[in-house]
């Protein structure tokens, strides 16, 4: 996977689309290029199907961390903190939970020293008073659509 | 919402396509329904883009339940022990972690009867010794492609 | 269940009397009215017994939450502390306990956005430091009367 | 307050009227009798209002507890074990909760012995794994109807 | 016992010894009395033994607790912030101890207000940050001759 | 101190007496050297008082260990339980109390091996689940007579 | 780094001498090979001094963790679990402490792999029972050599 | 052990050689007195071995603990503080962690008192908010050389 690959897949990220004319108009990548690009990845599964979901371990997200933060909201409300977290590069979810733990967050990084930079980003928001991460050992289920975690009969 | 769009919105899911052709063999309703019902879906924002990902609060799914699970294993490896747990319905995603619990899991649930026969299930399970869940009282970022969580110079 | 039942249903509570002239007084509602609706409030279940007292679940406080609370009294009593947790509305009890938490209270709530605006009223008390909540998924004994909970022969 | 005293209390508690009669066929004590005794028991504070609920810590039951129970719950629904729970006696209130702890009980308590005492039955069944006990040092609030928490507006 | 006896035992304590002479000059108690006194304290078992050991329940000593203090020293030393602590009326021992807590107090109290006070006395020292009381049930052994935990061979 | 001075002070503590006759008695040894050797006692601080009480730092105890205990009773009653705990040599007190551990123990020790020997002496005891002890740095008060922690006024 | 020099590595570790004609005899590779081999691992920082102390990072130990283990000893002796758990491959310290864990652990490993394969060796001895295991995201100081934290005068 | 033995060990320590000419340049202790002393330190095993490792327990540094330390960076990096800890007198190793501490930190030192300097170190790092130590009762591994917990199969 080289860098078009990647901005490729960014393209059709952030566009929400797998249109190639629309890709093409994001990135200046050829069309033909694009279309080319997009097979290659379905094959090797990076593109897992037609809707364009991504397998985030082959893409390079390989490591995975699960962090509880507490903060202390001083002036700010909790969603104002939360976004502070969300807006961290690498962080994906950000849950405001009921509980001893102010909010739940996940991130995919790419490498060991990316952790050593999240928790610094986590250090660098006065309202975060304490960080405690687990590290993902293996990822058993990350199902990118929730109603496949449903029978029919159950959601009726 | 009705049952036709949720058929539409599990096949969507389960064959990992937008193809209206395959949605006509898998549920059976005509296709020229199953487009017409897609472009309401994405007007009312049940759909969010052309790749079809779901509003999962829109679609039904309000609560999400983060649960920490400490198992004792027995005959079994920790991988069988989580997919016990990944087979839950509303289970979306079990991590196996590192740290002073086994299992991090997130579920999307309907309604709080759901939450009765969550914990039930976690009970059945024999391997499974404690479970601590928290309530997520509101979900601030879940954004359904990582790499949308980068700036293309992060990844390079 | 109309606002008028909630009115006369209020009115019993804060006069604590369910004498029928009283609640006149205090609501403006007719006599007659005040009688036969308490009395189709029997019918239903809201209102359970002669003492008149009350089902929460089905007079619409649906959602209890058990919150541990630590403070820092800085130049306040603990006393004073706990009267400002007692006077956030939906607050039902406060104790004031020996151990690692300082107050334990009892909340009753009518749905789920009462919950984020109990947590942020938490959090707008300054002598507050940390909050934390448990979700209560099933009420297995609320009983109004703490004499009910004896034998004759273990109090005499 | 002598034991007919308590006898007229617990008969109230446990018919759930003050219906004269009804406590005179329960307690055999005569009506005029009963009519005065709780004319007395209200002057003195121990029954508060014409509701005729009780000030516990006037009738006897100084010492609260709130205890956190951790279950293996076996053949048993957490159901079934948190009515055994429900079933001693001095305890007031079950909760089955999400979280770290399955279920938060409140109890009521006359001396220190019933505190040993509780603690042994607690013990005494097989399910319980874990109590973890606090002591009320003080109560600051004990709403008996939660519809006191609220003003009208936020309930209408 | 009265407040004479009271103030015998409390200058047997002070000064250390059973000399009836110099209780007497202590006091302003005849000798006699002091002697027919100590006669009647040890007859029924406040006084236990030849060294004037006092059971401390019977002398109206009857709740113990067993308090975890974390503290923020600032300018203090740890051993100036114990002396504190140990000038608390009531508290026996003050432990500096390794690990998670700083000190471990052991304090006997007449009876439940003077818990609150207790209480009330740690949070006026500004160096305590955290206190966590245990309430004792039941003091099972409270040796006061550390040397009756051996046999001479294990001294020896 | 050698072992005579031993053999006296563990006569001391085992009769409860300071009386000379009864200690030769007890040890055999002549009761002037029992005399002469109290006296050299009390010279160099081992023995600190008339009323004997000893330094047990002096004498030999140098090291305290704070444990707290959770137990499985099984057959057992937690008095049965905490008597075994008491009859552990070196173990000092024993609390019983309310909270989440069950024990609270004090140990007086002479070295590092009977730390480890201690250790392994509640692991013996198939009733004790987990054992978390503390070690102490320094012993700041440890008051023999809990009536010196008092002013006459407090306890009148 | 080769296999040649692994096994030097290793030849010098396990002998505990840097003698080439022993590491010969160990290893077979001829002296003026490991001679030069050593000076080579020492240009490029693997071997760090004159006595040999290896640098583990760039030696491919890139990963450490440090994990708490709880155990249920059973007919074993803790001495004896402790061995258990320095057989595992990887674990370079074991420590029986006193306190709320049983034995702290520090293990080196190659990868991410090895975490895994770690995790499911502590699981496979029956008497550990529950590892909390801590990801080290930076070593800060890894003196070799104890004496290198005292400045002389503290040690004389 | 004698002080020149001392001075020879810190001195093999820092240099990080066994070299007997640049041992005598830095201690001025002759150079056939240092090849004596060496010798001798071998046989009665305070050097283990021809990499002239330490037995540390000989050597003097008979306690070993480790301490979980909570930090508030303020203005510094984890890095600085880590340094902090590094320069602390007896300190061996820190660990920057992942999870609920942020450093783990293993001291070695010679008895009772330096525990209370090391606690009293600790304090005086105004960044440092809360250690929890764990006294070590046995070391049962602690391999100075990582590859010796490896065979060559596993690391090839």
């Amino acid at each position: 996977m080289d860098e078009r690959d990647l901005r490729i897949l960014m393209a059709i990220a952030s566009l929400g689309t797998g249109n190639v004319k629309e890709l093409h108009e994001e990135t200046g990548i050829p069309t033909s290029t694009i279309h080319y690009r997009i097979e290659k990845l379905k094959e090797n599964g990076i593109i897992r199907n037609d809707l364009l979901d991504i397998d985030i371990q082959k893409a390079g997200l390989k490591l995975t961390l699960i962090s509880d933060v507490v903060a202390e909201y001083g002036e700010l409300t909790e969603g104002q903190v939360g976004e502070k977290l969300a807006n961290i590069e690498g962080v994906n979810k950000v849950y405001f939970t009921l509980g001893d733990v102010d909010f739940v967050l996940i991130a995919h990084l790419t490498n060991r020293d990316m952790v050593h930079r999240l928790v610094n980003d986590f250090e660098s928001i006065p309202e975060v008073s304490r960080v405690s991460s687990k590290f993902v050992i293996m990822t058993i289920k990350d199902e990118p659509n929730p109603l496949n975690d449903y029978s029919l009969e159950s959601l009726r």
